[in-house]
């Protein structure tokens, strides 16, 4: 950490602060510029509290200089790390694609999106059985009904299954039945379900929450392995900001910036990122293009009738149509689909 | 809600839609202008799902007319909320100051801050027991300790208490302490939470997401609201944006906005909303000239030592200060402190 | 300028950076942290060069420590700067309002809004007689003729002049009719007109874009003092964020920041701000309470029928009650309006 | 135009606004909703005033119907535009890199760029002879010392120049040496530059402000066009966001939403989108594959000792790296580079 000193603050305030310091257990290097003084402070291997010296008489600000993640961190474990989930491996040369329905409606709708996905080629099925909704007065998912449907898909097409779980006390039931568990955007930060996940003995995949930076994400990740679970999968999916045609704004740049910082898979979801089917394929080309590890694509039989998310669910054929486009771009960056 | 079909849409697909509206139950009102057909859809009483007609051929997209919020809305309920809560009345002519530190630390801390804010004016006493927090390696809260801890600066000063619920789970042990329940930024779309204090027997002060609309937090409030509970506080406490110096954006708007589209009572906390204690009262009284209800501030007698969010807490001498400087303002006002 | 070098650097490139730090004319001092080696760079009294530094192999990045802003800075002038203008003076114990329409429409719209805003106690009138506008079929202003009409409601009613200048050639042209230049936001970083204000012999009232950090509308602010002209007004006016129901979000912490930051006066425009008119009044006081020097405000007789940003604007007797409500708001923080 | 009456709109402020409808020369259709009457404004070929009808009695808000630009807009020229540029075209299959160094700064230095990067495929050259900069403090360009070299560097290695103007009287002088006039982020909403390179005879480089909005963007090409310069190029490079990591954040979505809204062709610079040179290439690749019609990427032979823009400059080695790596995307999507 380093703290910057005021403009004009005075040789008491910076002894004080060097004092503060010291008594911390660290070391200051004091460094005398023009117009602040600037100290350095060297730590003992135990995390900073850095509010604690900005709120001294004299400090300006500080800045941290180590990341605050360890385990999610590159420079601590420089190997990808490859995930693997019922014969699919997530972080390798294969680009997994993950589709299916935003909602888990009936048997019908999901033997029929888990066929034709499989059929062109998916590697993974999703679909929600919990849903959060903003509107109270919406479609809140099946709840168990729709988890015992997605076993019986995986049982008839041989597809792992992602699903969302969105309460500690859920774990354990969402656990007997999902391969991977998903972490919603809104809940990126509930750590009380970060907690529980990370003791769960399934693989997580985490979804960037609109509003959080890539290094929160990257901390809730911590969470998650910090509690003993290393298999973590992170998810671009959009953030918020003030276009409004687009429902999200995909953040392209996170993808090889998460792969410099970490050594956990990335994967983008163009469905909600863009929040239009008609952007969804252009966007899961760029994303392979940038390097995700996989993608995770809204499909529904019929999305003029989806009870959840329609606007940005791609039908059978076009997601056929999308993965043989996304083939060449795969072989283009030496990679697999 | 509207539909607007794209610029050259044929009669077949405007046909189709009609055709959609009324198997929706609703009637279609078609106006066709120079460039696109606008259909007015008037419903039968139950929320619209917008995703079904925008997914429809040749449609462009949906606008919704009726807000999505009705419990929380003042066009169904034009007379202001009052939350009573052991004698402070929140949403009338008083406005409401809730103090103390971030966290609960140890007996000493809150006691000193308590008896402090108490002496300056303070109606209700805040204080976190259970810390949400970025990084799992900082300190998360004294949990239940911390809830009698509080219990016993209210038994000591007198003043209501407020602190955070984080898990559906602990709101009963929560509940047993505390006269509000508080839900976090980050929690503002946790659902299941909402649902547990919508269902608990205490009032709950809600506060805003740092990336979530106006809209999006009387959604939220609509949820509390559905499951029963109608003692609702909104709390506007900053928004992310691009400016670094402060650390959210106080959306000052959010004020009087909120007081027009719900009769749910509004406080603001600038010590969240801004990240810096020497911007806590400037905005303070900003907030009371704006129209709000309260103020939930964070007051600690050490803020250089504290564990949490010292950077923008006040001493107890500044937030006298404030509560001196506030009396003017919310006379100028025609209201009382 | 501090220089941190990523985990794991090696001597040689720890030491080619001191080697070029030296180059540069400075001086370096080297931390070596934990995880990171930290290099304080010690300058010579001329900016430094960041992005060389920063593109050097083995370095992460690196810090600012120094304000890039010297003539606007506090640090370097510590006093307020007073701007007067005509006998008003903006920066000094009264609040100064600037009121009128967003556009100067017709001799009898501005006489009529000259008067209203007069008689309710306005210091200063403004009119656009260049409007920038979005959309090339929008109305873009009457031109010099709305320069003619503006003189002569000075002349009629005694108020001095605010009005927009866009073009640096038209800058000659606008100071001879205008009391003080405006620069509109979306012009704030318009080197070209920046410069040519910076050489006119009129007071500059700066906007703040609509996306631009505070530290980037000082950086304009330095454009202009750097230039010689020392009279200028900075004005919060809304920044874009992903809020909806406001057209802009009203950073009201701005303006107890700047006025840390610099000595030079700060105005808020609510009626831009929030982009409807029934927000207006209580964001002006939050404005006058949150320390703002002055307030910019639209006001039109006929708002209904305004040629421009009429959903902002505030028939005069709003105006009046505005200007009613604010006076004890005023008085309430020591201040006169 | 669609206007939204308030719930409990009175029969007389409806027939009030359907007057005011009617006096504008328009139609009104009346649809009498559940909560809220909607009435749809039928157009007289000329664009409506929104903020006429939204001041009214009654009324809630209004809604645009028909897309505010028409001559970019693909509704009315299905057909894509391509821009021939001294046998360069872009907007057809081919994929145009124009690579440059941001500032022109010496002869040697522009040389040895041109050189390099015509000799890895690179089909136009940029650099900028006029700089617009945060700072007064920082190198501001060589002016038309920069334009002479440029000229040079051209008739030297052959490739069309792109190069910046920031101001109208300028224009003429750029015109004079540019191949293509560029628009820079800072002056998207310059409407008198705007205006201006509306009537030079060349074709402009139009690139996106980091604070507008696609629409905002099409609005600005549509200034030019409707000046009578048909030859526009728009440029997505990045807006701001709450991120910190990247300078910016690329829109990659913006790529083919604006194929679909417009006929002009899109442009991608990855070097201001993101800020770091190491995230050049990834999201190179991804701009290509989502559609893009060309990249504008930064090379500079020596970025350590840049005079501007140095963190986020490719080496000449680099960037023959990513030439490489884009040809198979191109072909991928069936394009040629």
């Amino acid at each position: 950490m380093i703290v910057i000193m005021k403009h004009g603050a005075s040789r008491a305030q910076i002894a004080n602060v060097v004092a503060r310091v010291e008594q911390m257990g660290c070391q200051a290097d004091v460094s005398q510029g023009e117009e602040h003084t600037v100290i350095g402070v060297v730590g003992n291997g135990r995390p900073l509290d850095r509010e604690q010296l900005e709120r001294m008489s004299g400090v300006e600000r500080t800045v941290p200089v180590a990341k605050p993640f360890k385990r999610a961190s590159r420079d601590f474990h420089p190997l990808d790390t490859v995930v693997p989930i019922n014969g699919v491996q997530i972080g390798g040369e294969q680009i997994v694609v993950i589709a299916g329905p935003c909602a888990v409606e009936s048997s019908e709708q999901l033997m029929e999106t888990a066929h034709a996905v499989k059929g062109s080629g998916a590697h993974m099925l999703r679909g929600g059985a919990f849903k959060p909704r903003t509107s109270p007065y919406s479609f809140q998912g099946l709840g168990e009904e729709g988890l015992r449907l997605l076993a019986e898909a995986r049982r008839e097409v041989g597809l792992p299954i992602v699903t969302e779980v969105m309460e500690p006390q859920t774990v354990p039931l969402v656990t007997t039945y999902a391969d991977v568990l998903q972490i919603g955007a809104r809940n990126m930060q509930n750590y009380a379900l970060l907690h529980a996940v990370g003791e769960a003995q399934r693989p997580v995949l985490l979804k960037r929450g609109m509003m959080s930076t890539v290094e929160e994400l990257l901390m809730s990740a911590e969470y998650v392995l910090s509690h003993g679970n290393h298999r973590v999968i992170l998810c671009e999916r959009g953030i918020r900001t003030f276009e409004p045609y687009t429902r999200f704004t995909l953040d392209i740049s996170a993808v090889p910036l998460l792969k410099q910082l970490t050594h956990l898979p990335v994967v983008v979801d163009p469905s909600h990122g863009t929040g239009k089917w008609d952007l969804v394929e252009p966007v899961a080309r760029a994303a392979v293009a940038a390097g995700a590890d996989g993608l995770i694509i809204e499909v529904h039989p019929h999305p003029e009738v989806a009870l959840s998310d329609g606007a940005q669910s791609l039908k059978p054929d076009k997601f056929a149509a999308l993965m043989e486009g996304l083939q060449p771009v795969a072989e283009a960056i030496g990679r697999t689909l």
